[in-house]
């Protein structure tokens, strides 16, 4: 199919633990009412602009599928063909899983916690295999290898692992003219934005994705953005941004 | 891998339209506040008897599809892969869909309702391109040829169309190892399910699949069962298939 092709992002909605402000990454957290009610939404945005998705593609993350069910329940699109990839999953927040965000920027520092949560190259420490909030031995990922499940990851780490998905798996769809929806998190997104974007190393740091609220690509034949992404409720979008770029205030 | 495989058959919960009373078929109606208990059940039925699914298929029917949602969310297997297929959709209702059973059965007698219900190769009298129940023109049904696309369809047909799909789709899930989750409708599991228990024509008419319960079938290396099929909550089975056999009877 030819060019032009479209490609929506959408950030999963608020989880039970954005909530109470914690350190997420891998842990299985699901929706809140809130979420949910974000995720319903972003089906009726969906469904009111006429972009309608032909194949979802979504992490191994709970949060991420419920979003995306609920999304397209109101679309009417529960029907299209779904892919899953651990690929797609949040970066692994390594030793800091299940902290909370205002406590740790409280012991750590302000310089010390915006490195951790913003630096392109400089992961968390890492998560103890035995720790309450270990990946290993996980069922969903009995597929990797030991070197493939993480234990801490920093953005670039996401995006050594995203990028050939997005090769192998979500540019075929593409290619075939299909409307591809990503439903996944606040850093597999920005590592996706950032390659469609070429935003720098430095530059991502400043890049905050609001949630439930979907972010529309138009690629070209070498699926490269012919423009910038745009949010389909932009104020919206504007608010949340500023609101993700504020978490770690203390409540 | 070795068998014995798992099978789990589960018919989706009550719909809006089981509620009315009226013929669905394709109708893609959604379920109904008792259906989605139903369909969390399920999942919890599933997790508590450690019959956990690697692998799921749906109809490409919402109900079928919310139920598998509800159900893998509640025994915390959202992330396993999907597949989903036309033909593991309910059967083809023709000129009936849309119509309150108990008034067919009163306009054409208990026999005429009795032969369009339960005859194995009887359809009902076929549903116009341009009805409003007709499904000629919804997008997901664009792949299928003119001639696959049903306007009515009798249990016969509905085994024509769906057992080159546990052929080609579901066998191989299973020959690998994997627990596969069928979720789908009356008429598309008693067919499976007379297939797998070598049921006959005749006898197939007494057979009611009961909604919202899991049905586990072990099955030995040539895909047969090794025994019968057992629900995960036999009592209520045996009462969710009597009001199944009620059907039809006024309100």
């Amino acid at each position: 199919m030819p060019a032009p092709y479209t490609l929506i992002l959408l950030r999963h909605g608020e989880s039970e633990w954005n909530k109470k402000n914690l350190f997420t990454g891998w842990v299985d957290v699901r929706l809140s009412e809130k979420g949910r009610t974000e995720a319903a939404r972003a089906g009726e945005l969906l469904a009111a602009g006429g972009i309608l998705p032909d194949v979802l593609h979504t992490s191994v993350l709970s949060r991420a599928i419920q979003t995306a069910n609920l999304a397209l329940d109101t679309a009417d699109r529960l029907w299209i063909p779904v892919r899953r990839s651990w690929r797609l999953n949040e970066r692994h927040y390594g030793a800091l899983q299940g902290l909370d965000k205002a406590e740790t920027k409280e012991k750590y520092g302000d310089e010390q916690f915006m490195l951790w949560r913003r630096s392109f190259d400089v992961p968390p420490p890492v998560l103890a295999d035995d720790a309450e909030y270990s990946q290993v031995g996980d069922p969903r990922y009995a597929d990797l290898t030991d070197a493939e499940l993480p234990r801490t990851e920093c953005l670039k780490d996401v995006i050594a692992r995203i990028l050939p998905y997005w090769q192998s798996d979500i540019i075929p769809d593409l290619a075939a003219g299909k409307t591809v929806l990503v439903t996944a998190h606040g850093n597999s997104l920005r590592a996706l934005v950032k390659h469609l974007d070429g935003i720098s190393d430095d530059d991502i740091a400043e890049l905050n994705i609001p949630t439930g609220i979907p972010l529309v690509y138009r690629l070209d034949e070498s699926f490269a953005p012919l423009g910038p992404g745009e949010y389909l409720d932009p104020e919206a979008a504007a608010a949340g941004a500023a609101a993700v770029a504020a978490q770690g205030a203390a409540k």
